[in-house]
């Protein structure tokens, strides 16, 4: 930090098991991940190259050497696990992870149909080649999944191999975990919190209310993704308490 | 593309055609066009300076042969022609084009009153110095024009010697072919096609539910217009079936 | 400029008293500081370190020193100064301005409760180390000041030493000056203007149609704030007549 203030949440350090931020890039030239790492690389704990973006971005290997070299673990969207599968071309996705050394990647369901005991043994599949992210929740926003269906998916996700399970919402924060108009469904998430640990989801939560909804029921050291990269230094002030949103929340309690 | 999936939509290679790409900077510094080219250049066919930004960057002679090295045409925003006009500079206008080179220009009328065989005259004497585009539609959301007089306005600029005529939105995405909460005017863009080949349109699109729209109408390779830098690769992706939004739209029809 | 237009309304040159443009860093990289600086620095006035993201920005010397070269006065937003005041450590942030030599500070109460002597007397004595802005209106959007009182406010904060004061509307505007839609209060607006010359205020305005709205109520010189980066060019050309919203402003009123 630059200066010292008192009555400031305790941030573990990385590489993190909470309080961990994940980035989505939809697109970046290689001189902007570079500005990207330079300014909020510290507070980057893993970057999602959204949806299937890496099919067309021109850089894709200097990119991942990049964040590679900056220590930031990156993984591809899961809509392009789900296009390998759809096309029936889940060996090629294997070789894929493997070409470009990936360590982790995301299974989910957003996009297409999948009977959870197969979702499940992708995760258990991908679970022994890479670290594995799998995503609850459509992208469909007349799907509606109740509370209790949410915590059997979770668990059975994390029992295939998961090492975290996230909540959806999509890159604008309006599905999943949302209503449409962004607002948090509530009581679907502090149901889901009964039984699944925190540390264990990571919830997007592109929208501020929303980044500010989940620090003040979980606290400093919730998970959050889809994260833009000139949101990172902002959210960072949020889950300090040094934004007017979260300012009075942490005061007299540490 | 980085790796191999089935059931892509065919994209023409630049110079393209169809399915044609325009992007919009307002205001960006050489090396954001740098990184800009770096990073999406392959998708974007032309790029326009926003309304009258070129009057101000600080930058323009290097900002233009930045793009012209990288092989991307560059037009002034169709403001800038009616801040000329409107000043009975019109003269300036044609040198001024000169003086910069510039290969493309667009003739339009979005905030002034021209009638329109004056306007036709004007596409058709800007026509033998560069290649025009022109655009139908009023930045002013109360003045609504019936999809006849669209289909006759568009025919009688593309009869005067405009290379493409541009459905008009703002950079917004809210008045001309969108009601003011960035809807489109279905009717109207269904209208128009019966009348117009696709090929001879640019739909100004800039949000992602306009880009939507209009690939699922027209097919992936429709012309867009006023896209974000930093929304050239997710547009991409959305023309590819690659996106949530067109997940599904292209599967089993190619 | 880099052509001539007639008509178009005079702008002072740096260094300005009016027709001041305050932007907001909330986390820029080094390299994006030069790429803004070098795009848009002739007209930004001044810039904000959006309320604390000093304290978290991994670059924040460096950063100062880029500013610094460029001519550009830089301050700490002003929740920073809050955050100190509240945990009793005033002392500890006039060590701070001297310690990064800041020209400048902001007094604020958007996130505190501070009785108005207490406030008038923070902006006395930081007045004798820098130049003071100071802040009137609450980032609370229940806390509804009438207009009487805003007047009295400004005018006691600038008896007291502060050099201009803000019209409070957070990074978003959708407080203070603004209804929660973002909607100007105008009869407020207009009644602060019979008491307070425009010359000593600036307006935060962080969205289009509020820029506009200042431009067309006070002329192209009017001191506006909180704006993006990216949004300094598209700014200038409302403040010069040279964007659709303030096209007819201008013409045949110079």
């Amino acid at each position: 930090m630059n200066y010292s203030l008192k009555q400031i949440p305790e941030r573990p350090s990385k590489p993190r098991d909470v309080g961990f931020t994940m980035a989505m890039d939809k697109g970046l030239s290689n001189r902007e991940v570079e500005d990207f790492i330079d300014g909020s690389g510290e507070y980057v704990d893993i970057v999602k190259l959204g949806w299937a973006t890496s099919y067309v971005t021109n850089n894709l290997k200097d990119k991942l050497a990049i964040y590679k070299d900056a220590g930031i673990p990156v993984y591809f969207g899961g809509t392009l696990f789900e296009a390998f599968v759809i096309r029936d071309q889940f060996d090629d996705y294997r070789k894929l992870l493997d070409k470009y050394d990936l360590p982790f990647a995301e299974v989910s369901d957003g996009s297409i149909e999948l009977p959870h005991d197969i979702k499940c043994e992708y995760i258990r599949k991908l679970s022994e080649q890479v670290t594995v992210l799998s995503e609850v929740g459509s992208k469909d926003e007349d799907k509606i999944i109740p509370p209790y269906q949410w915590i059997s998916l979770m668990q059975a996700e994390l029992d295939a191999g998961a090492w975290k399970v996230i909540g959806e919402s999509r890159e604008a924060g309006n599905v999943g975990l949302f209503r449409s108009s962004g607002e948090v469904r509530s009581g679907l998430v502090q149901e889901i919190l009964t039984k699944i640990p925190f540390e264990k989801i990571i919830w997007e939560a592109p929208q501020k209310s929303q980044q500010v909804y989940f620090i003040k029921l979980i606290g400093a050291n919730v998970n959050l993704g889809n994260i833009a990269p000139n949101e990172v230094i902002p959210l960072e002030t949020i889950r300090l308490g040094l934004r007017g949103d979260t300012f009075h929340h942490f005061l007299n309690k540490l």
